[in-house]
């Protein structure tokens, strides 16, 4: 086989990982927890679906790809919880080096430009990347305030740490920071966050 | 909260349900079978990956969009193996049905242009949906090649019904058409493809 070729499926049996990879969200029935491959399955679909709610002009194609593609270090470095103090210590450096290796599987031409995506997601300073990390926290609200906010009530996750890590969701959407606000608003009232 | 985006997020939330949708075929690690959202976002990921073997020149975004949501309509009708020959006969009128559901929690303007997407998908009538198709036959194949065909023994598939279900992944893929041979044939000599 050609060897591009190989190179390309190595590194799509290489991302079946991502199936593996658990995050803290709930899928919105409650039954299970979702992994990276659901979990940027569904923000890519936002993506298209939602790009008429992004603050600036957006190349879709680009954030849908940025969005596939966002969570492949959780591979080497697993997911860390949002409201995890110790975990998010070490993650950039956890996260720099799973890109190193995972990238790399792939031809050079497309490992750089998976490694430049990925790195401007994390960057988050273009119309792409705002628009991609509003759908990266507007999605696990939507699905923990489905149900019952199972997730936030495990981890006693408070109203101060949840405005404080979807304030820049309106930096990408005005309108899902807005939505945002109305669902904090309303499982503050239920009682599913806590308020302090 | 505005009606149109209401929609899109009952739509969002409605198509969580993907990710329960269980296939047949396994893990690359062979632990346990995925499910549609997981098969799409792979496909996603190799249509933008793998687009520059596609034999006619596509439009990557509308193939990314048709493999996100060619599936969808397995949240009602849920997942009829290609093998199973009496589900088979009944799956156009299932998935229809489905598809008149499912789409239309969407605003008017998307609810159309996904229907559209999903049946151009079906029909497999232009350079996108027979690129599409092409993805959608060869990820199983990356996958069970990978774990020593786990599903293909479970249903004691065999070569000449393998060879007829893929035949057409040449008519998107002259590369990939070759590389579904060549895994046909390794797994024939294997023993873990019947040949009759």
């Amino acid at each position: 086989m050609d060897e591009r070729l190989k190179k390309q499926l190595d590194f799509l049996l290489e991302i079946d990982k991502s199936k593996e990879v658990i995050r803290q969200t709930y899928l919105s029935d409650g039954s299970r927890k979702e992994n990276d491959a659901e979990h940027s399955w569904h923000l890519a679909i936002m993506a298209i679906l939602l790009s008429e709610y992004a603050n600036e002009d957006i190349d879709v194609l680009k954030t849908v790809s940025m969005v596939l593609i966002h969570d492949l270090v959780e591979i080497d470095a697993g997911d860390t919880y949002a409201y995890d103090v110790e975990g998010n210590k070490t993650k950039k450096e956890r996260e720099i080096r799973a890109a190193d290796r995972i990238f790399k599987i792939l031809p050079k031409d497309q490992a750089d430009k998976l490694r430049a995506l990925w790195e401007e997601f994390e960057r988050g300073d273009t119309p792409e990347s705002r628009f991609a990390a509003a759908l990266d926290k507007t999605q696990p609200v939507i699905l923990t305030d489905n149900q019952g906010g199972k997730s936030w009530m495990e981890h006693g996750v408070k109203k101060s740490q949840i405005s404080k890590r979807t304030e820049y969701v309106k930096e990408g959407s005005k309108e899902l920071g807005e939505y945002i606000n109305e669902a904090i608003k309303r499982n503050v009232e239920k009682g599913l966050l806590k308020d302090e």
